[in-house]
């Protein structure tokens, strides 16, 4: 007997960032080939009355298998860290390929290659950190490699191995604007941060909740006001990642207002944690440590309305996966003072229930908001969609079928990364992705894998829908233009 | 031979609010029934090859064989307007049920129904205007019709017939708010406008022109701001219709920013006309003169800004058709002072060209954007997604297959209405939908009607998404709340 | 032997709006003659060591042997009144002459001269109140009285017997600007109160408590935005007084930094009582029911922080004297509904004591905002400048010899007015006047009486320094002026 | 016979920042000892019939006698620089004490001394330029120095030879809050300018206009935004000097509404000139080169409206002589690329009259504001007050008898200063200050100088009144607080 696909989902509610509604899912070839009610059989058929078909997640915001500019290595690789991520209804993971000062982008992006291709279980593409943006990296790496696909650059505004000033932030806009990329920026003011750290180690303030003094929030307010000032100068695109701030809500809507291509991201650890998460006993409150810090309730008030007005594009996990051990957080010893903590919380597989219990159940977003929030505008932003982030005919068939009414605990146990805690330990979250879909293979069935190692591809990406920027008004040059020197931005 | 469907568009290029790919698109029964490569036979089959399929068009603002409180009968009936709406891109109409003062409700809907169902081509809703809410009106009347599926109401802050005061609005918020209604509002001044209109004429200051002068922009941004804190007050959800200026998308803008849900609207007339037009020889400003005016080009720069970023939801025409001649425009004699000039302007059929050619194509919005703007969000705020507004398999196929690269001259000659002018004479447009399909019948094809007057349908509207209030925060409750009178707000 | 001098004040330190230094004070016919160290005798001499010597304050905005709307007289008359208020270092009391529907401005104002002439110990002027602007009104008393020097006009938003709708207030503001008088407006949108006192009351919310919530911050916020709007667009100067919360403080700044001449006042009800204080037992509560009512704390800081940037002009207390029994907070019962109760605190005694302790004392103001706040900037606004406001040569010797170590508790024995009870019972505060002088007579001395009844004097008033327009940019003429009907602006 | 006084001014009007009115002013000591009508007579007597007295400026901004980080010295002595000034209605002169790196501040102060103290015709003092913070300078040198009376630092955000990081602002900013001192700061973001700077070069746009658009708005924007929000962090008091933009305008504005001690500035070039004086024949733009240079017509408006609104509370020149030649403009050459050119406008003479005559007269602000911006408030920001800045009993005799009435050609031959330009050639002003006098002397009149060179003196500074921090609300403290950590700020 010949079957019409190769997989059907059957009788789920098909959401979308747009609309829900109930019909089959036809799958071949790893494409979604048909919507309809009633499809011809598949080889697979999966019957999903009662539940509700999602996209695939799109993580854009993950650590993976990364060694930190100073020295260590995060917790998951990419066979842990996409297990963990499908388990969470992730079927794309964007991770980084890191350049340390001194590296080649180039070599740099194909070790990242060889980590990834044997053990992912899901699709992946890397973002470029540019830590050296020397005269080769800028005038040949980069452009083959965004011609390549790898159309997002990111840099730091703080971290001593990794930062750069504002002229080098500046020739990487530029850079990126001309070949068609996007620039992400991690956005702190590092004097504020060193400032405030030396002023407090200098009294013994070590304990944990110190980081969260020394990341003010008024370090990420001022960092994110400077970028966004550099990317209207040259009308560039830029996303500000895991924003945390009242301040920074407010400085990047603003900029929206005035037309500017500001996108901006947060992540779990903003609505959920707060400071007082690190003021935990003894080293405890170092697993909440992570940069920027969580804040006050104030603060996860602001992010919340930022997801809803659309403020935010892009809801990731920014997981940043150390052990709570000598490996990860407590490399430089068993009490370290707050500076040499590793930095970052895990989150790739509790991202998308966390949203969906407390955001959608929660009356705060509705679900096509999270499907955009947690998916489609992530792939259309950096360069994946209509490939990813959606079920439509043509785009990859990654799908997550939810159970809506399933109530889960969250604990270290039940998740599948490799970071032996979990920040949200003992929080009830109701709905759970019961099967995860990525190129219409089951990749994980109630917390089992299905796939096989090695089985994720590398996505090359294309321009991104903000590439065209034709008609576009570029304020920023009118004196410039009056004085006949417009080409010093136009033609960057 | 067996079909497998009535209908299939073939080989184009859907585009939804989220997304764009090619793939054939299976309709019977009027509804979509499947979306796939290579689907089976149609009894009709329409090849769109190098076509865009786009999601007909809902115009949520429009008046059609309507009444007004002066006396003046609508230029177009439900023949011609729809007619005029379908040959433009769009397919289903939201006009208005309009009670004026004295009348009950009911019996205004019902004879709009009688107005509408022999004529329609297209599908169509009421929004009820409320003149006059007496207490069978809040009591009875309005509690029934919403329920029915009449899920909006427009109020009017000003003109002597239709104005409601503060206390007024707000027990139609509250009503609106318990019921699951939304309520639209006219935001201007009255007062403004009315002081300005006797000033200019005590001094002779009559011609059309002068009519952009009385409608002052501060009385926009006024009544906008009033209309906020009401909604506010009893966190209702409200759409601004047919904003202006810049101040009331500033006002809209923060309001949305704090967290309220505030929609707000505008039209073409807003982006492609300025005060300038009201300024022609003799009597020809009357053609341009409508409520809000067109204003200077600054604000038309805010209208595309606030289309773009997201504070507006919906445009819309606003059509209100009035010829130039004694039954419109110049029913007080052939050169009346403005205030006699019938208030209005055509746009059903071209709003969605012009938005295409000088969005899309401008580079100011993006194509999901326009098909969010033009139908989607609409007919999410309005309670009639997923059965209208989007391509999705369950929803009502309703469709315009665009020719992306067609040029046209907009000309009175060329469009189907019966205003006998267009304020974009002479105008050139880049895009045009050749065929427009409505529940799988084809209602136009280049211009041509090919259904039948009255195949159109009143759409029984369900209560939409913002009905659902549980969990929101309610700021403006909190001191009601601390000493235990939360009720008044909660248990409208 | 001949003295130079009627007085001479000596050896204390002077503070005006823009100095401190130590001199001493020459007064003769009532006047500053001369200032400097050692001046010649005088016949009178006192000596101000170790003591501050400020201008004697003026208090704009108070309630003195006034009838309500609603047929209430105040408790205190112009002699009980002007001693507590000189016993409280003013020297100058603006209070209200106020029309009630169907009354003669102009008789009004003449009965008021009646009431005041002989009994006021320190000078005075009235703010007409306009609550029937009829044609003979507006056409002739008004002009009559502003250019006898009535140079004050105050409107109401609310209030069922005194509120003008925006129509009226337009013409108030046109008839204002022309003839140069500046408008006061109580600002609270009348129909947000109806409707929440109505909702109240249907669900017996009665206590005095819920006075507050029936006066709701928005109500405040929608009336100050609209009346500015309203005086942006005649470009037309006005004064908020009682501003009470964030949103009120924020419009008032936004408007400045626009350039227009918008004023704001507060008074100490809004930096030291909160709306808990009307949440008192039985009917206690009804000694703290003012309108606008105290708010919560963050409106306290918003207050301060409005008092030191300059958003405010004028500090003043609204004083509005009502025994707590039945001839006054009482008068429709014991326990009446919270609407029934006499609104108004007390405050003419202790408003720059407060001040002066919480304020300067405090660290929030420097002393010579101070002296702005209480008495030179209201001197200026409203006319009274240079005669009154200031320690200058030529001015007025109205002088308040201050002791900055004073401890006083306040209570109502201390207290001189004839209220009978003081809602800051118990309160401590340091610094007190112990000597008021009023053009050179020593009015009070230690809380005791030294001047006739009868001999304060009414002040003409003079145009006041905003009244210079030229060359002022009004842009909301813009559009008129483009179309040349500009006069209807320019030439009101 | 013996004669009350040193000096008497007589019949004049004299104006304070909050005061105007006609009486005599008796000097003895170079101090005001009396202050009244008929005073006794004067050793010199001056007749000020019709004229206007007018505190004597305060030029807190302007570089005399100074040697620029790249070696060109100022063209004006102590001589020719205080000569000028007092020929404008100044009296007080604060000009820099400039450290380069590698110098000792204590050195360059008795440098400094050394310059002035034999030339100066008027009082003068020094804010001290710190371009090398070394240990010795932050630990010992500079305490000394602000307790010694130099209560004022600047530091520069750009200029390579200059510019401090952020955490050696901070360095600074923690310093003068623990010892009293004011911070002063050039605002523009160094790296944007040197990328525009560079990209220009590259494309060999070399002419003067290329400053312009070499120092971006937006570098101004985003510096001061940086610097408030440093200030924020340690609640510090800080001006911003020289504001040319909308953007840095609103930035300031909206700092002090949040109550925030920082200070703004800004100077002729930026109400009177704009970019396009920079677009001039040849050289000739280089006239008009400073940084931040002038900008466009709506910048203007904005600086206008921040003085009227309180935004700003200075009017300073930032007088800085450099001839057209090349011992100044020219110095690298006849025809330099931009970045070459000497940076800097004259202004020492004409700052006073431009702004009476287009700002009082103009009707822009009025008298007291005048006095107020130009003498009073630096006098009290820098401490001064009340020794400077005003007309009062026991201040120093500085006065301006200014003739309301003269007109005056703007021209380099009337200016006193030795510069040999000025960028407001040929423009007309009304009012002039014809007798200026210091401590009693008179300095100049009628354009010709009375005083001996030398006979200025250097004005040891107080703490000024923003010293006072008791009670003030850390917020940025809020969660060092929390945690116990609150000491890194308070005790700094």
């Amino acid at each position: 007997m010949t079957h019409s696909f190769d997989l059907v989902v059957r009788n789920g509610t098909a959401v979308t960032a747009s609309a829900s509604s109930r019909y089959d899912i036809g799958v071949s070839g790893g494409k979604v080939m048909a919507l309809g009610e009633g499809l011809g059989s598949g080889r697979v058929e999966i019957d999903a009355t009662a539940k509700l078909v999602l996209p695939g997640g799109v993580d854009s915001h993950c650590h993976i298998e990364q060694k930190t500019a100073a020295g260590i290595m995060c917790a998951d690789d990419f066979l842990s860290g996409t297990v963990s991520a499908a388990c969470g209804g992730t079927t794309t993971v964007m991770s980084f390929a890191a350049q340390h000062r001194g590296m080649s982008v180039t070599e740099v992006v194909a070790d990242y290659h060889e980590r990834a291709r044997p053990k992912a279980v899901i699709d992946y593409a890397f973002h470029l950190i540019i830590a050296d943006p020397t005269p080769e990296v800028m005038r040949s790496e980069l452009p083959d490699l965004i011609r390549q696909g790898h159309r997002s650059l990111k840099v730091f505004m703080t971290y001593d191995r990794l930062r750069l000033d504002d002229y080098q932030i500046l020739e990487v806009l530029a850079l990126a604007r001309r070949e068609g990329a996007l620039t992400m920026v991690h956005a702190e003011n590092h004097d504020i941060i060193r400032w405030l750290k030396e002023r407090l180690l200098e009294r013994d303030h070590v304990a944990p909740k110190f980081h969260a003094v020394s990341h003010h929030a008024l370090a990420e307010r001022d960092a994110i006001s400077r970028m966004i000032t550099l990317a209207e100068l040259l009308d560039a695109p830029i996303l500000i990642v895991h924003v945390s701030t009242e301040g920074g809500v407010d400085t990047i809507r603003s900029a929206r207002a005035r037309g500017l291509r500001v996108y901006g991201e947060t992540c779990p650890q903003y609505l959920f944690l707060t400071a007082d998460d690190l003021d935990r006993e003894g080293m405890l409150g170092a697993k909440y440590c992570c940069s920027p810090p969580p804040r006050a309730v104030a603060a996860q008030k602001a992010m919340w309305c930022a997801l809803a007005d659309g403020t935010f594009q892009v809801f990731s996990s920014d997981h940043a996966p150390f052990r709570f051990d000598a490996t990860g957080k407590l490399v430089r010893g068993p009490s370290p003072p707050f500076p040499e903590i590793a930095n970052g919380v895990p989150g790739l597989e509790v991202r998308m229930p966390l949203l969906f219990s407390e955001g959608v159940l929660g009356g705060r977003i509705d679900i096509h908001r999270f499907v955009d929030l947690t998916a489609t505008r992530a792939a259309k932003i950096y360069g994946l969609f209509p490939q990813k982030g959606t079920i439509a005919v043509g785009s990859d068939a990654d799908l997550a079928i939810w159970d809506p009414e399933r109530l889960v605990t969250l604990s270290t146990e039940a998740l599948h990364d490799n970071v032996g805690y979990t920040p949200y330990e003992g929080r009830r979250v109701k709905g759970w992705p019961v099967t995860v879909i990525s190129r219409g293979r089951v990749v994980v069935h109630e917390g089992r894998l299905e796939a096989e190692p090695g089985s994720g591809r590398f996505i090359t990406r294309c321009p991104p829908e903000w590439a065209e920027t034709e008609g576009r008004s570029h304020d920023a040059a009118a004196l410039a233009r009056r004085f006949g020197a417009e080409k010093i931005f136009s033609n960057l």
